[in-house]
């Protein structure tokens, strides 16, 4: 629709000569805390994003080292709170955003170690790769984390984490630290140096109470902000994934393009996004499956959760394997190739483009 | 808030002598297609709603054996298309209404039979109390119906039954019949005079792609103002009832009060009512707990789906086995009392009372 | 799209021969208030909607003497409340119901008249076709009436009437009483004998807080059921449509359809309805334009406000002037046409057609 | 709720010795693109918003004479589009940004000048704090600016503005600047160099459609996400604070607290915000009055438009007179005091906020 070099080999009629004139005139400017447009407009209105964040592949095989490596160097306490390693974008240089509204990282928690509780105002999950043996636990309820399994700590929940086996484990973290610090929204409150409880149940309480598809307690009428859910377990996306090839095999509509199985975790007290601010996705591609190449306002995390593939990001091609993470900064085009049935775990910051109204996307048929 | 009897106690001015004059101009109101306010506000605008549907209890050991003898006496097919008797209200003369708003009715499909395929706006549903073998296809999918199990049919949605077992099968419809009817909204189209798919799989294709509580399939991204959900099964809602008791035991907030289970089945696409009409629930209460007595605004049907106990209906009790079915019409007072535990399913019309911002109830402490 | 003979021409596969057998089954059915679908289906789920509502006008020319021979002979006071006399569709036997759902009225106050204060859960407005000098207290608000205003009394406002001159004053109510008698969900509360306020000023308070096109009092950001707006003036009515005329004129898209400028009265807090059962729009057509022909589900009712011109029900043409009133019932076809510009202020229930899912229109080219 | 040195005087268990190990470690993850989490959780999280942007005023005083002096020397055109000068907040240096959401710029064109035409995704608008004489071509619709005007240029709307007068005319801009560019959403598209419609009409068409209260064109009936109201008058605003005053007066509720009038400007749609991203609203304070002591989430801006008065901004008093504007950033306390009557305009990201569930404030009593 636009076209990329528009703007720059535009004729700029608003380039006056450099007089003494011009340059006490931009002094005045900047004594009073001003700066003019139209020196800077092509910086400040791209004709399209161009973000400062990269598309960027971290591989599992190094990132889970390090981890372990860190495990042993840096004991997991109050005042750093959690022994997570940020994803940080090449691009965003000094920070450790993943993009410019998402974090990632991985956590990782020693045998019998415990990460005291807190809240803060950033909306936060857990995806587990590998492993398990740690509880989450959220306003007081024990989450069972275990591989496959998306649990959610939205804004403002208490939360801690807890390792109750022998061996250590790890996890990915998402959150948007990225966008509550650029935007001033953040609080943060210290709670119980020890979890508030150590039971080790299989299912928490909120999936005892909320996971029955289709059933809402008649106790718990009133909507909320972000998904009641604790935790989206993975034989239920699993299953819910495998029913979609069956029914595609089938020839039913259930699949979101020929070959291409997904799902979107939801809120189901409205049917829309976990949280107000980040979208959960898992996706399955049958073996030789390419995706169509696009490019979406917003930024993307992918990790592979089982399988081989690449991705295509801004035309170059990066091979994946299990555990590997990429980012999709905004209106980068990308596709998706399976060598193997390639999974992935996706998340994103698309409900806040959509609901300020500037999600746009381009497909290539 | 209001008194009962507060307007029919009221001086009232505007009751002229009677009149040649008085007559004449009544005469000429007539004439002219008029008819005056004053004369009859009391029955247009009661102090609160004074339903002439009337509290009724069906019981099942009645109900089903003359559906039974309706098996073998009516042939099920075009033209009349179902074997379908209804509850009609005592109140209601004339009319196979259950209230002013709700149809209800046992439906009887013997061995083999097939209850051919049409659509209409009234939206519907099914609820088994006993029995199994029915397959009921909304637009071409295929859906099992065992006890316990409650089936929409969203208005304008092909449907048809058939029975592929060799023993007849009973359960009851609930339809918004009455609503439309009066409303002068309903529109109907026959459809297959056979069902369109004969198959009797365990799970139909909406189950598959809907029944994954929190998941929701990415090509599915639509909301619909119906649940595209096609069964509620009884594992999941006897699931569901049994973990809030647990959780009761265990200190947690999970129940609607002490001793009183309920879910309410809901659109997964908005959280929502299953349909825009009908409001579905499903309630358990524990042996010896007595509810609330209250009254609301808008009519509701029960029925015992096991268990004994009684319903306080305006002041009458009256005993309650499996089976049995009841009408709270709109503003009678209600309480229910469980022998045994008692488990119930429920519709009512509070979706149209809610959307219209007509529902008020009262409780009593 | 369904043939309005299809049910009817239909063979009957479910009309069993009348023997004892069948007497005995049905006089059963009569004593356990059961009632077979298969006997009566064609009138309780027609193909279309089949209103026993008709078509009607009533000519303003013989209201208006009735409206002031009975403010001659019936005084106006508590008991009756109002001096309103009933627009009974024809249809209707026996029920002073315009439609299903509406109510309409010619409401006719004396000179220094008081109609004293109730509410009631049922929705009212009234509109002036012409006359002045009285004035409704809704919630001790007074609100001047005059030519081509529109007044709301959303449900369970207090609101009477007083006429501050000595001329007598007539005008039309609207309220949906049929819908919610029944559908049992009216509650009534007698208020003060004498209106709580004599003051007559030019404009209300919600006026004067709400009335500001684009601006919302920070005080008031509470979104309501109902439009806070007291009363819609004429002035600005005829405004909008006269720009809207303007417009269409500079080849701007702003009218309806070509000769065809309407405005829908709405609630500013929403955008939507004024009311949550009645939707008020006022239409204006330039003289020989003739609108489609067009069926929609639910009624409405139609008053001349100025103009003349006719209407085609069903196939039948009915002359229109200056105050005359015409029904149109569910999925009956019409269509206006103007000899002169033709102004027209139209109510109808399509709120409850559309927030339950069941409005239908069907237009032809 | 939560101390604002909390985080700071905590241990800080996680601050290993510096050791070979250790700074080994951490120059693997600065390889692997990693940052942990513990070494920066103070400034990632804190307590509560911790802006970098710091609350600034600008004099009016100051600003117009360097706007002028730009008019001699600056010409305007295609390539920088607009002779606009942001306020740059002194706490972020660099940019443009008044807040990290908000950019706002005092505008000024010379008799006879064009600003050529473009769109963008970024939400604008302006508003005139004095002067006359502009027109704002909105997607071919010519806005005439007044003081006191409020116009609006939502995100990807064509738009231009010409001086149709021999005197220049300066006024404010609002935009989304900020936002857009740290989160990567914006797009740009040149239009027509010279403005497509040069007609100096008094009203523009969105105003004759739309600016009529309570009133919905029936061609419009589909919502938008922002007002289509092009140009909301001051006679308007101006009368509706007006109006608050005199129900106070009257002993009436209506104005937001006592002496403090104030309305929002909405789009009529939907009774929100007047855009997805910024929220406008125009405040009077009577002498004398102060407001409550408040912080908030999000930033926000005011203008004032008439009067004299102050501000208190994090403690500290800032003298205000007409045409001075002053920034409040997140979570920072502010209060006004209104020394004669106060006039404000203002603006804010609070849409934002609210949309994301980020909003949270405090108010002293």
């Amino acid at each position: 629709m636009t076209s990329d070099t528009k703007l720059d080999k535009v004729e700029h009629a608003m380039q006056p000569d450099d007089t003494p004139e011009i340059r006490a005139l931009y002094r005045a400017f900047a004594d009073e805390h001003l700066m003019p447009l139209w020196t800077q407009l092509g910086d400040l209105m791209p004709v399209h994003p161009k973000p400062k964040a990269v598309p960027h592949v971290w591989k599992w095989s190094r990132l889970l080292p390090l981890a372990k490596k860190a495990g042993d160097l840096i004991p997991v306490g109050r005042g750093g709170e959690r022994r997570a390693i940020g994803l940080s974008n090449p691009g965003l240089d000094g920070n450790a955003y993943i993009s410019p509204t998402l974090w990632s990282a991985i956590q990782y928690l020693g045998p019998r170690e415990t990460a005291p509780e807190h809240r803060h105002s950033q909306n936060a999950f857990r995806f587990v790769v590998e492993g398990e043996g740690v509880w989450t636990v959220v306003n007081g309820d024990p989450i069972r984390m275990s591989r496959g399994d998306l649990l959610l700590t939205p804004g403002w929940s208490f939360h801690g984490h807890h390792n109750d086996t022998d061996s250590p484990m790890a996890w990915i973290d998402g959150l948007d630290i990225p966008f509550t610090q650029q935007m001033d929204v953040g609080f943060f409150e210290f709670g119980s140096e020890r979890v508030t409880d150590y039971a080790t149940p299989d299912y928490s309480r909120s999936e005892r109470l909320w996971g029955h598809a289709g059933l809402r307690p008649l106790s718990q009428l009133q909507n909320t902000p972000a998904s009641p859910i604790g935790a989206y377990r993975w034989e239920i996306t699993n299953r819910a994934l495998t029913e979609q090839f069956l029914l595609e095999d089938e020839g039913q509509p259930a699949t979101t393009a020929q070959g291409h199985a997904a799902i979107r975790y939801v809120n189901p007290t409205t049917g829309g996004d976990v949280m107000p601010t980040i979208r959960c996705e898992f996706h399955r591609l049958r073996p030789g499956i390419e995706t169509n190449l696009r490019q979406d306002v917003g930024s993307t995390v992918f990790q592979v959760f089982e399988g081989r593939g690449a991705v295509l990001l801004n035309g170059i091609t990066h091979t994946l394997e299990k555990g590997d993470m990429f980012v999709v900064p905004s209106w980068i085009s990308w596709s998706l190739q399976a060598e193997t049935q390639l999974d992935l775990f996706r998340f994103s910051d698309a409900p806040i483009m959509e609901r300020l109204n500037f999600m746009r996307s381009k497909v290539e048929d």
